[in-house]
Formats: structure tokens, sequence, C-alpha cells
């Protein structure tokens, strides 16, 4: 096994996926060890910071990577097992921002209206309970909401010579701010460049369905990821896998549009894995699919169509290469 | 205890909201037995029926109602508790419409292809397992899926003096198409006339979220509900109670709107209930809403914002409505 | 020739499209001549009125009508063609209203800002030059702006039994707010009941393609219409032709749903009078369509696609139903 | 005055805006005289080529440029004057592309159902008459319709250090397809990186509003441009002018987005050349836009904003940017 550690020093950040020579090789197999930084690049530590002011644009969102995957052609697919996903500071940090979220008028959703007001909040993460505390900023309410941390943003390099932000979520992943993306979960991104070029960051220590007012738990991460390459089959639009799940992913708006895509998606996947014909996979997915919303608020808005495996025919996709990702991360831990 | 049993001739089917005379009066505390025909008017029991051929339009999705609620006035919500919902036969259906669905073009959605080809599934229902059985039209895989019944369609006169056909959800609710209308759930819904004019129908056995097709597993059923009136508080889009959560619903197009009614009117309502700030509520609900999308299918597409008790302060919504309905259900099944 | 008038008390205002029973019979062939309330109800007189305060839902935008065309069959459509417009009033109004209109949050497109100020502007009218005066309410910029007399909403009781708020675009016609519907051209509207059942009412001095801020130049009219039946030949969204152009609409959420159902229609139009293939419509309509935006502003948005009679083949719509109708109101005009 | 003339070679074509290098460096105040290549690379030649098969992507909408425009920095405004647009072949083509236009399901607006079928029409141009014949494939039914050139795409370099295909239109510009990009208008471009880096393509003998299908008559163009730079002022989305009229553009999805965006910035664009206070440029702009739907097909749909200077306060934009550009184009023809 080889286990590659990488800690990107803030001149090494990427802002876009694509555009970006890569920081390193790897090879299918490889197990990495990561840190990503916060979307805040690491500004935001109090809640006296106002957010507008303590970040200079456009950089938001630092990515690590893009990484080079040996072997990795346009027409395969990577896959990106998550083993493990750990904040690596004390705190996080949520905030508004002006006209950026579902609850407001944006640069797209353009009004004549005023801005909401600018707040940070600040979260105090317990590690030994699994908690980040949420404090009220006006009254004395606080809670401690169970800590369930994640990747905002995960993708490759885009096709057709493009670099998008690391703020747009689209077929080549990106930002996608799906609550699923946690570890145990291996994602399957099509490869439309040489090497794929994959990064990855925004951390979330948690984040609810939609993540209405834009910004999640954000946090720094220690994350370590185990790769794999499938060569000669392509993968449209991100998908993803955990124990009791298959996932096709959507980004695009309006919102039915990323519903649309996801779920056309899924009935494609249950006939490439399964057999299942068209219409038949599409009504055994009418009664089953479970849809979490990823995000109301970035440049493409993400939905998630979820079909559980106990509901499947049997066998397994992509060639088992979830189950063989999942005796890496194994093999890794036993390592340690 | 005062229980009102009632099962509509088709005669008595109402076809809209608004627009349609009560069949009876009931009060405030009554339990009612109710029984509803499935979406297809009962017309569909065999895998060869053509829906679209056997189904005379406007005559889909009948509603049992509607009823003259005693005392109730707009500005007042009434409030509406499942205390069973149980199929009545021993098979539901299933299909897919010619322009209608989330995978299709459609009326509105226009575009000049040919429409998808019209399929009917027939699902058995098995009583002891509380299970229905998916068949695969071609091939020959089938699964025995969990059954979980709800109502599609559960709704009040309109405002402003419209009627509107049974297939729309909006703010006076009807087709919401939530799975989250469950046994065990207490329906919110604003008062827009004198006596409310309610009425329930759609029943199905289950249904994905989305219901991609445009159907789910239709069914007729013998449901039981008690119902309440809270004078002098109005409620601006249908919300929903059980034990775990509290839910706003939104209904508009395209999905986006819909996302931002649910979750502005939970920004609201934990003000109402729990007095947090405006940008306080935004931030909580952004990191612990779960929003199961109900329908994007029908001429409105509806999504649902949840946010679980356990993340709130401690207190009851709507002056315990739901705590004393649920105490009348347990009533109710003690005198069985 | 048979001329009625009829000017409504406001007791006989109609405030939705089906629901309401027909003031009167009229036969085609007949001339209308109407008044019509302007959508405040006449209640806005000074800018001094604070049109949230002075108007009282759901009382707005009053309709002259129901009308009972004799003949009139669900499956045929009802013809009106637009003899004349004339504001009947000196001056005209518009203003902001809070949450409606295209540039600020609605409450469909709900978001946490504060909605827009309330500001009346008052219009003097100018019947020689045939202008109406705008004037800021800040600084003193005026000018003089060319009358277009229109009428905002034209429409017939809808169908599956619904009764649809005066301020609603849908299929059967309604609040589509196109100055396409001035004086000149003829509008077709499909018949869903038995009387067509039609209304009209909230007349423009003028509106911009949009009718961004949700409200026009708004004025009492005096406007005379004569009527025919196409008996037979069903329309599936309104339509409407001039001297120089056809035109089909479509209203729906979101505006490309709108453009979509306008130009399909179109294509199927340009099939049923001239024999065009469906692809080769879709051709010649995609390099000569003239597309005014309606309304961005109401329940459903309105788009109205245009092709000029000049790029057609030679051929009358409908029979030669404009001709004819042009015929009748010739013949009015000399009479007088 | 200093003229420039460049012809790429097919091996110089920029398929994107951004990420590419410039091809020459040019000055404020300088005449190009270039030429684009058609839409499809110049490879549709017959009515016999299907389209799919004979382009190869990412290679569509081949764009000439990028060019450095010397003292261009971020921040600035850049001004492209259009002196002439002629097409530089005797023939066009247009056609359906599979699962690409505004009345077929997409990628994105993803459905089950079958494309629509491919086919290709060739338009013969008469330079004499300024005509382009359209001849129905299916029946004998043809047409000479009005010359009106102009270019789809024009753009710069975006902002956040992105690269986007040239099939985009966005705040860069881009893939706008608005027919008003004809000879005389001036184009107001806001610079994002250093040198602004703009190119144009896309040529089309004319198109409808809104593109219908997707592919206008789409042709290879000889175009003059003059240019200019107005320093230290910015300019958030494209906007045009001509002697007539001022135009701001929006493109977004959904549709009203666009919309909104236009109007929006057409609200700000009159406060800052004429003082008019927010809420009264609101009021005018609602009563006297002109609103022509550009796109309906592209990755973002495109919706152009025009008020008519006889309108407006007087004044001249941009401190007479587009008087002056007149000037130089007026020169530039004497001196031929």
């Amino acid at each position: 096994m080889n286990v590659v550690s990488y800690r990107p020093d803030p001149s090494e950040f990427a802002w876009t996926f694509g555009g970006v020579p890569p920081v390193m090789k790897v090879k299918p197999g490889d197990v990495l060890e990561l840190w990503t930084e916060d979307a805040f690049a690491g500004k935001v530590t109090s809640a006296d910071d106002v957010v507008s002011r303590v970040i200079e644009l456009p950089f938001v969102n630092p990515q690590t990577g893009p990484f080079f995957v040996e072997g990795a052609e346009p027409g395969d697919t990577l896959a990106i097992h998550f083993v493990s996903i750990e904040p690596s500071r004390d705190h996080a940090a949520s905030c508004t921002l002006p006209l950026f979220g579902a609850l407001t008028s944006t640069h797209q959703t353009a009004t004549l209206q005023e801005p909401l007001r600018e707040v940070t909040w600040i979260y105090e993460i317990d590690r030994t309970n699994r908690t980040v505390a949420y404090r009220a900023r006006n009254g004395d309410y606080s809670v401690a909401l169970p800590m369930d941390p994640m990747h905002g943003t995960v993708g490759v390099a885009p096709a057709a010579f493009e670099a998008r932000s690391s703020l747009v979520p689209d077929a080549h992943g990106g930002n996608m701010d799906t609550p699923e993306m946690r570890a145990g979960a291996t994602c399957y991104l099509g490869v439309n460049v040489e090497g794929a070029l994959f990064s990855l960051g925004d951390g979330h220590c948690r984040q609810g369905e939609g993540e209405t007012c834009g910004v999640a738990v954000e946090s720094a991460m220690d994350t370590v990821i185990a790769i794999d390459l499938i060569k000669g089959r392509s993968t449209p639009w991100p998908r993803l896998e955990n124990d009791a799940y298959l996932m096709s992913t959507g980004s695009a708006r309006p919102l039915e549009d990323a519903f649309r895509i996801a779920h056309a998606d899924m009935v494609a996947w249950l006939g490439e894995e399964f057999g299942l014909e068209m219409l038949d996979a599409y009504q055994l997915l009418t009664q089953v699919a479970e849809t979490p919303i990823a995000n109301v608020c970035d440049p493409n808005y993400t939905v998630v169509a979820k079909v559980a495996k106990r509901h499947l025919p049997s066998g397994e996709a992509y060639a088992r290469t979830h189950a063989k990702l999942k005796e890496v991360a194994a093999e890794y831990r036993r390592g340690r």
C-alpha cells in the first residue's frame, strides 16, 4: 500500500477545477492523507469577523490538489473513497453573506431590496461527544448538534477546456455540498482530461439539506481517501455509493433540472448494473427514491437521488469498486 | 367523543378544493372514520388497463369531503391528526401517464418529442408483512417494498374565491404528495372560508421522494382522523408535526421557490413558537434542516422543510395541539 | 348587427374566471360596448394613496362579465376582436406593491429581506396627443409616453371545474398582461364550459414588456369588442392575430416554460393552418419569431410568440375569422 | 487611425473565454478587420450533413481572438462598436441537434424520451436583396427572409480564474445570441483580467428571438469593429447601446433570473447616467421596457432589457463612447 501525505501551503491552494497544474502524481490504489483549509481560507476566527471584509474575492473555497492520477484518460471513471474526515481545529464558523443563500436575493435572482445583515457564528467542536455547539447571537439558546463531517467540494477538471470556480458544482463534481460525501462513501467521477486532476476541500462539520443560508459549519479537515480507476467506463454525472445506497447527483438551475438529472442518471445506472428496463427502473425509482437536496445556494443547485440497495437486485456496482476500496481502507487502518 | 363515519358514494366525490358544497358538518374534537377512493377513481385494476383510456378527464383524484368545521373562520388554523391510514383493497396500482411526471416533457415543459409509452404496474398488498410487491414488467425482478401509507391530498377551500383542481398543491394544501402525511402526523391548514371545507384523498401505500413518474402506489384507504381548531391564529402554508419533527411545506414552481417558501415559513415558525431571532433561526435551520422533496410532477412542486424537535428549545407548537390530538387518538383506540 | 352596451355596477364585478354566474347572454356576431374598472377597483386617485391600504384583498382586478355566448360548447373556440380600447378617465395610476413584481422577493420567491417601499405614481392622460405623463417622485424628470391602450386580462371559465383569481393567467387566458391585446387584435380562446363565460378587465394605458414592477399604467376603459364562435375547433392556449402577425401565448413558471408553451403551440398552429411539417415549422420559427415577454410578475409568467404573416405561406387562420370580425368592426364604426 | 486585419487559421481558433493566450495586442481607438468562422467550424455545407457526425466535440463555436487590449485592467469597461458584419460565404446553415434547443429535453432538462430527429437546412444568401432563403425540407414552401447579420458570441475573459466554453453566456458576455449585436451597436463589457482578452464569433445571418431550436442561420462573417476603453468604470453585466436604445443583458437560468438581472442592471444604469432615484427608474422601466429574449437554448438563457433614449433624460451614456466610436467608424469608412 502506498500512502501519500500532503498538506498544501496557502500558496498552493487551487481556486478552480481545471486550469491549474497538478501538485503531484498519484496512482490507483494509493491512500492519500490530506489536509484541507476551510472555505473562508481560514480567515474567520471570531464572531466579530465580518466575512465580506476578511475575505478577498475570488480567494474563497480553497482546494487541495489537483492530483494527477496515473493512467486516467477521458472516458474512464475515478473512484474516491472517503476513509476518514476529521476537523483539524477546535472551532468552525458559519455566517450570512450579502446576496448569497437561498432566502435572499442574489446576483442572479436580482432584486432591488437591501441585502440581509452580515452575522457570523462560531461553533466549538467537542471531539469527545462528537458535537458542534450552536449558540444564538440574540438570546441565550444553545444546542449541541451531532458532528457529521463531510466535504462540500470534490471534483475533477471539467470537459471542453473549461476551468470552473471552486464555488460551482456541475458534471465535473465541484461544490455539490451534499452531506452524503462523508466517511464511508465512494464518489465516482467521470474523467475529462488526462490524469483526471481531482481536488477536494470545503469541509463541513455538518450541514442541513439545502445549505439554506449558503454557509455550513465550515472547518479545516484532516481527510484520508483511497482512490481507484475504472478504465473504459464513463460516468456522466457524479455518483456516490455507501454500504446501503447507490446515489446519483445532478447540479443545475432551476432546481427541478438538478432533480431530473439525478433521477434520469439513476434510471440509466439501474439499467447498466442490473439490466432493469428503462420504464421498469423509472417505476421502481418512483416508489423508493430518497432525494436529499444538497444545496440551493451555489451557482448550480444540487440534488441527490438515493436508492437503497435492499430494494435492488443482487449485484455490485462498478465491479465491486466500493467493496475493494473499503478493503484498502481497512488495511490502511490496520497499518496505523 | 364524537365519532363520525362517512363513505362517499362515487357521485359524492369532490374534484376540487373550493367550489363544492360540504357533505356534512363536523366539530373540533370529532373523530372521523373515512374512506377515500384511489386517484384513478378505482378504474385501474389490471396491468392491461391503459390509464389514459380508462380515466375520463377531469375525473381523477377524487376527494372525500368537503367537511364544514363548525366555528372555523378565516384567520383560524385547522388541525387534522392522522390516527390511522390503511389500504382498503388487496392491490394498488401505478403507471406512466403521457406528458405527466418529472422525467418527461409535459403540457407546461412543452417539447416536440414523442411522449413515453404508457405502462401499468399492479402491486399486491401483503397486510401481514406490511409490504407491497413491485414486479418488473420486463424480466423477472420483483421485490417486497415496505408499506408506508399516506395521503397525497389534504386541503381546505382556497382563498380569493378560487376553486382548484384536486391535482394542484398550493397554500391551501391539496395535492402535496408528501410521505410525511402518514399516521401519527398532525397537519395544520390555514382557514380561508367559513367552515374551512376540508377534504382528503389520494392514498398511497408508499411513494419515493419526488414521486418521480408522477404516480405512487395508488390505493383506496380507510382513514381515521381527529380534528381540532386553533382560533385566531393563521397559518400561511401547510405545516405538519409529528412526535419528532416540525415541518413546513411550500408548493410552487420552480422547485427552488417551493424550497424557499418552506424554509422561510420555518424561520417564521421558529420565531413564533420559540422566540428565535430571524437570522439566528436562519442559521440554525441551515445546519439542521432535513428537506425531503414531496413531488416534482404536480402543477406546483412541493418541498418539506423538517426540523427535529431535539434541536429546538423546549416548548410545544400551537399550544400542544399535536399532543392533545394524540390523546384523542388514544381514547378512540381504547374505545374500539 | 346587434350592439350590446354594458357598464357593471361595482356589485357586479367578477373577481375570478369560473365560479361566477353570467351577467348576460350574447351571440356570435354581437358587438359589445363595455366599461371596465381599473385593477385598483378605482380606489387609487392620488399619489398619496398607499395601495396596500386602500385596496381590500382579494378585491383587486375586477372583471366585466362573464358573458354567456350562445352555442359555445367545450371544444369550440371563442374569438374576441378588439374594436377600440379608450381610457375612460383623465388619469391613470401605477405603484410598487409589497412583495409583488419582478425585482422583489414575493410570497413565492420568499426571502427574509425587507419589502421595497410603497410608492404611487399618477399619470395624466392627454387624449389629444395620445400620451400619458410620467413624473418622477424624486427630482423633476417628466416625459410624455405614447398611449397604447390594452387589456391585461381577458379570459374564459377554466376547465376541470376550476375558478381562478383574476390575477392569474393560464390556459383559459386571464391576466396575461400582454401589450398585444390592443385594438385591432383578435384573441382566440378555447371554450371549456357551456357558454364560454368570458370576462375582461385590467385596462392599461401602456406597459413595458414584462410589466417589471407588476403594475402598468392602470386605467378604467371604454372598450368595444366584436365576438365570434368557431365551432368544433379547439384552441389549447390563447392565441392572437392582427393584420401583421399570428401570436401564441404561454403562461407558466419558470419563464422558460411559458416560452416553450407559446413556441410549441405556434409550431402546432403553423402545421394546422399551412401544413408545415413539425421540424420545418420549428426551423422557420427559430429564425423569424418575435417574442415579447408579457409579464414576469403574475402567478404565472406570460410569453408571446409572434410570427409575421409575410414570412408565412398564403392562407387565413381560423377560416378568416379575424378578417370577418374586422368587417364587423368597420360596419359598427360606420353605424355610429 | 490604426487598422488591424486578422484572419485566424483554424489552428488559432479559441474555444473558451479565458484560459487562452492572446493572438495579438491592440489599443483603444484601433479598428479591427476580422474574419470569424461559423459555429459549425465550417463543417456543414450540405443538407445531407448530419451535424452531430461532422462536428467533433468540443470543437464547436470557434472564436476569433482573444485580443489583449493595452491598458485594460480589472474594473475598467471595454467598448466594442460593430462597424459592419457581412457574411463571407454564399450560404449559411441551420439544423436540429439532439438534446439541444428550447423545444426538446436536454442534458439538463433530462427526460427519458427519444431525442428529436436531426435535420439540416441550407440557406442561400442573396447579397443584392439582402435576404436568406428558407426552404422547407418537406413540401415546397420557401421564403426569402431579410438578412440581419449579428454576432451570437462576444466576450472577455471571465473573473475568478475561470475559463468558459464559447457556448456559455454569462457576466463576461460570451454566447448571448442576441440579434441586438448588429452593425451600429456598441457593446460594453466589464474587464476582469489584464488586457481584457476579448474574442468574438458565431455569426448569424439572422435569428428569431429565443433562437428556439438552438441554431440560427449560421455563417462565417467579415466583421469590422472599433474599440475603446473606459478606465475606472466597471460594468457588471454586458450592456449595449445603439442610436435609439440603451440595453442591459442578463444571462442565467431560470429565464426569469436573466430577466431580473437585465432589468435590475438597467435600473442601476439609469441611476448612474441620469440620476434617477431607484424606484423612479423601476417605475419608468416598467412602462417603457422592450425586452427581446435572446436565447432559450444555451447553458444560460439571455434576456435583453431595452429602453428607448427618447423616453430618457438628455445626456450620453459612458461619456459619449458610442458617439465617439461612431465617429471612428465614419472615418474608417471614408478611408476605404
